[in-house]
């Protein structure tokens, strides 16, 4: 199955277009090991989500016993739900293919994040794969997306508008995304009229200060789907003590509805 | 010690600009084990050498083997020679972090390569290990390198060159370096120009098919230093037999020799 449609599979299911970040952090959670922590926040959170993202950092930080939890986390995770890796790679072709190899055979990623700042050939590599997803950077959530994406060419066109441009052009195989944060909702925007049809994948809800609201708003596409909402700190630390997953699914079960009545409101305007 | 010094040290004891690329590709190398292959390679070019540079992407193709064997890998070079960790990572503050720790702590780099697309926040979290060095993707030596690092801005300025400029504003402790390919010796000239005085890390010699005479020309400081020349397939897959340590040896003897060549003859001129 392509990953557009496992995800919308997943989505449709769980009535959710929210994606829990794996991002287990030791000086935020309690002081249980990285695998029982995600797999608790799985069991609490199973049934409201459309797909779980694992940021790789927070694993490679605790060396190999990281990756181990790594690899335990995306078998234990029901095959139902697809696993986004968020991994930003972005290297040359020779090097790329590795990397694809690496999230997409050995790990079993269903998509992955991939940096666009070395071009086609960087990317192509895991584009080739077509029943996986592949989402560009095109707007990230944090401050400093500024200093680059914003930089206007001499044609009057930012930076991440041209990734989305080429993102549209390399999109044969229909397998392409976009990551556009949450924070930037004006660029967020920008990106649904260039890309009417594209998945995009929106993080900096949350702890990161992005509205909910207008990420909703702007970042559906004319059916009420194509995004996919991606919380983590919010969801996972919630609550500090013995019951962390309780306050987790607590956190997850607003997000998703809070999503949910606004795409009603948006669909009935 | 700082990077840079460990890195003059080493280059002057082995009169070597030279930086292998331990890059262990199964579809390439001879029979062997991951691990067992670089060691072979170490052994035999270890008095050739400033610097190795793994690439991360060739050892998580492998899974948690190849992990282990990057460890492995890290823990038997000679402490003398630094490693850089060939990662391109570049993410979010709150994630760069954990990727920071995750090199530099966990893994026990002496450097990194970042990549820029996210900006100051996504760097700043390693440029905070004095000790060690950032290596910024500014013109990377593939093809697709022209997709948006060409990009004229504006005031008439490429991509590349406003990451240089970026890069010598953030380089308040003086561990940032930049990564130019040696497959685009003009732009590696306008670098150096605007950045007289930084280390500069050029792959592409060799298999991708960068002109060692004019990296050499164009990528060394005034004083004959501060470049790395990157070779990783040309040295690594010399010859596929059981001598391939030792056709590995003669081809970085030959690069070696060759760039000493090349600076003697600039610095005479």
């Amino acid at each position: 199955m392509k990953f557009a449609e496992k995800l919308l599979a997943a989505s449709k299911k769980n009535r959710s277009l929210l994606c829990v970040g794996l991002d287990p952090d030791p000086d935020l959670m309690p002081r249980v090991g990285l695998f029982e922590f995600n797999k608790a926040i799985i069991d609490a959170t199973v049934d409201l989500v459309c797909a779980y993202k694992p940021n790789l950092a927070f694993y490679e930080a605790s060396g190999i016993e990281g990756i181990e939890a790594l690899y335990q986390t995306i078998h234990y995770i029901p095959s139902h739900i697809p696993i986004i890796g968020d991994a930003k790679r972005g290297d040359i072709g020779n090097t790329a293919k590795a990397y694809a190899r690496a999230l997409f055979d050995t790990l079993g990623c269903d998509a992955v994040t991939v940096s666009p700042y070395l071009g086609f050939d960087s990317l192509e590599p895991f584009i080739e794969y077509e029943d996986r997803g592949v989402f560009i950077l095109c707007r990230t959530s944090n401050p400093g997306a500024q200093d680059f994406q914003s930089l206007v060419d001499a044609e009057g066109v930012p930076l991440y508008q041209r990734v989305a441009r080429k993102a549209n052009e390399w999109n044969g195989r229909g397998n392409i995304g976009l990551v556009v944060g949450a924070t930037y909702p004006e660029e967020l925007k920008q990106v649904r009229i260039l890309c009417p049809d594209m998945l995009l994948l929106i993080p900096g809800v949350g702890t990161q200060g992005g509205d909910l609201q207008e990420s909703v708003k702007y970042g559906i596409d004319s059916l009420g789907e194509k995004a996919i909402l991606a919380v983590s700190r919010q969801i996972l630390y919630a609550s500090q003590g013995k019951a962390f997953n309780q306050s987790a699914r607590h956190s997850a079960q607003e997000i998703r509805d809070k999503i949910n009545v606004r795409i009603d409101s948006t669909e009935a305007t």
